[in-house]
């Protein structure tokens, strides 16, 4: 594959395809597909259809790269949903021709590229696998909310042969600016990217187990930690809630296979058990404490942040989800805040209150750490909370001692 | 306390005690008091006698703060040992004179200096808690054959009353240079010393346990590994052995503790049992490939290393001693070799020939990666192997490629 030549489609244009359909389309010719109908509309709209983008899967014809990075959930049973994935290659199987090279970005478990996605990119012609056309693993490491711009971060590529490996690493070598690692083989690529995300889901589980502990001792846990942080090789991570696309769905897709080798990942499983658990943790305590404290007939619950990770507009799998669902009842009323949503954004999914101007407060849940709450003191709090009233600042973020020593103050 | 007129007594001359006994010295009276008749005597004759120790308990009377550096392990059952830190709290607990304070230094559950050792301290005496004599804890950080000098580790350090803290920190701050961190209560001081280990357990067990997984899929980890970290968030961790006397027992302390609470730590405990198992993982691949590979009636196998950790000479708990177990078959000789043990620390503990002059090795194991086992390289490893050799380095520490080339090479 000549690099000259190449025309780039990518398929899926969400967080992780847009950026790279705007980096790439800098220095080469590229095409943004999405099934999304109402997606392309909007972003045709958006730049005022100075964008090649299309809905319309007869473009990808006249395209010889191709660039998968379409969502890879689970299904409500944590098995790995590959709905997406398999209609993207199937897509690709009808357009491929001799010398194309198709490059998966998607997160999914060691061996899926070569054992599920390969097979079926043969089906709808006669090509032969690494004669007349390659495959590459690349996998994304977008951080929303903190790593935004991917061409700062190093990037794994590997191929299905070393001159696919080579020529993949020149195509990212045009946009990325902060390095790129050849793997040793897809497998390992693959393996690298799911490994990541698995060891920040145990890690944080770890902390979430030491804090039921803790609580169970009446020890704070957020005291123990800036304790242990003055040891040098101290980890820094917080308990939390785990929710989104990526952290609290990948082990999945690495237990699936593991299981599939007739091996049962306690480990890991065990981490994202209790991860998964944190909201209604959380919710059940806010609720004891709101039935041993408030002994009001309606009580306003206030709810900051709702998305899955501060800095984000992202509410995917938000255990912020759980804690309302453990709150909702009958004396109880919801009024929910996230700098980074709109109304709609939410209606869509719960029935909250969404509003920002609150005043007569019993409760404030502190959700997610975004960084307009980070600043939050006590003048600010004793706006918004009635007198005696609850904090629950679930990743221990309010610094003020103020407050602590006014409201009733509680973290994880 | 007044600073100036303190007496130390430091119980316990372990690879805690010790260091403190010398570094306090240089500024206070300081008496070093062990139960091991036969440890004292040779350190006397070690320093030709220029050294203030005792087994003998009636000196203890002359001091007015003691420092608790005893060892805790566990039973065969993995519930705490408290059997050193009961005695020597009750030899304390007979000399307590009023003003007194007694520091521990010993890793131990949250809560047990407070529930276990304040109410022995009051056993033989009429003496009242905090005021007539104040408790401290002060976790020790040493970390064997990688920080020894603990002078240089930040120290955390708690009391039972603001005025202790304010005393142990003055006391501490005499000796220790890199600057010491006052922990809010006993309780959180504890906590984080265990914190600190079991995060380390929990994250080895995750590598071991990918380890198992990707052998299953046929996928090098140390390849994944450097992949992996190549992102900006990853904790470079490596699959291995993990034995001792912290890491692999400080887990059972915390557990012990949240069970009495109720509750069962999954996390904590799902990586206890693969860690613990990691030995006779490694023994069985072993012993699986020499029974496919080498059609020999004798073979010998060289271990290299026998420590629980690279760059000590403390055998505790090693799980290399695992892996000889399951290789101890009739047709097997094992020679075994650890530039830190003398034969004599050997042949108490384990029958197996202990020998440098190794030239016909079938199989080498490269158990502990010593620092001198890291500059082993092709022409280094033919003096030892036979041709067509196996090879298990089980942390993966070679990095010439020709012994990979040359060897049947299996790495963790």
């Amino acid at each position: 594959m000549n690099i000259k030549k190449c025309k780039i489609a990518i398929l899926g244009l969400g967080y992780v395809g847009l950026p790279l359909f705007f980096e790439f389309s800098k220095k080469f010719q590229v095409l943004g597909f999405d099934t999304n109908k109402n997606k392309i509309l909007s972003l045709k709209k958006r730049y005022k259809n100075k964008i090649n983008i299309t809905y319309n899967q007869n473009l990808l014809k006249d395209y010889n790269i191709f660039i998968v990075t379409v969502p890879t959930p689970i299904y409500a049973n944590k098995t790995p949903d590959l709905t997406a994935l398999k209609k993207a290659t199937l897509l690709i199987s009808k357009v491929l021709k001799r010398g194309d090279v198709v490059i998966y970005e998607s997160t999914v478990y060691p061996g899926l590229t070569e054992e599920v996605c390969v097979p079926l990119l043969k089906k709808r012609n006669k090509l032969k696998f690494n004669r007349d056309f390659f495959v590459g693993y690349s996998p994304e490491r977008i951080s929303p909310g903190e790593k935004d711009d991917f061409t700062k971060i190093r990037k794994v590529i590997s191929g299905s042969n070393s001159s696919t490996v080579d020529f993949i690493y020149k195509l990212y070598k045009k946009i990325i600016k902060a390095g790129i690692f050849k793997a040793s083989s897809i497998k390992v690529a693959e393996a690298s990217k799911i490994v990541e995300n698995v060891q920040r889901d145990i890690n944080i589980s770890f902390m979430n187990e030491i804090s039921i502990i803790f609580s169970k001792l009446n020890i704070n846990t957020q005291e123990v930690l800036a304790a242990a942080k003055t040891k040098w090789n101290f980890i820094n991570f917080f308990p939390g809630l785990v929710g989104g696309h990526c952290i609290s769905v990948d082990p999945y897709y690495l237990a699936y296979k593991a299981k599939q080798k007739n091996y049962d990942p306690k480990v890991i499983l065990s981490g994202r058990k209790i991860n998964n658990s944190m909201g209604f943790y959380v919710g059940k305590i806010i609720m004891k404490k709101i039935q041993k404290k408030l002994k009001k007939k309606n009580i306003n619950v206030g709810v900051y942040g709702l998305t899955f990770k501060e800095n984000t507009n992202d509410i995917r799998d938000s255990k912020v989800f759980d804690i309302i669902k453990i709150l909702n009842k009958k004396k109880i009323k919801i009024y929910a805040f996230d700098p980074n949503l709109k109304k709609e954004d939410i209606s869509k999914i719960i029935k909250i209150r969404l509003n920002q101007k609150f005043t007569k407060l019993d409760v404030l849940v502190l959700a997610v750490p975004h960084d307009e709450f980070l600043k939050f003191n006590y003048s600010k709090l004793k706006k918004i909370l009635n007198k005696n009233g609850l904090i629950f600042d679930i990743r221990g973020i309010l610094k003020d001692k103020k407050i602590k020593e006014n409201f009733d103050y509680w973290s994880l």
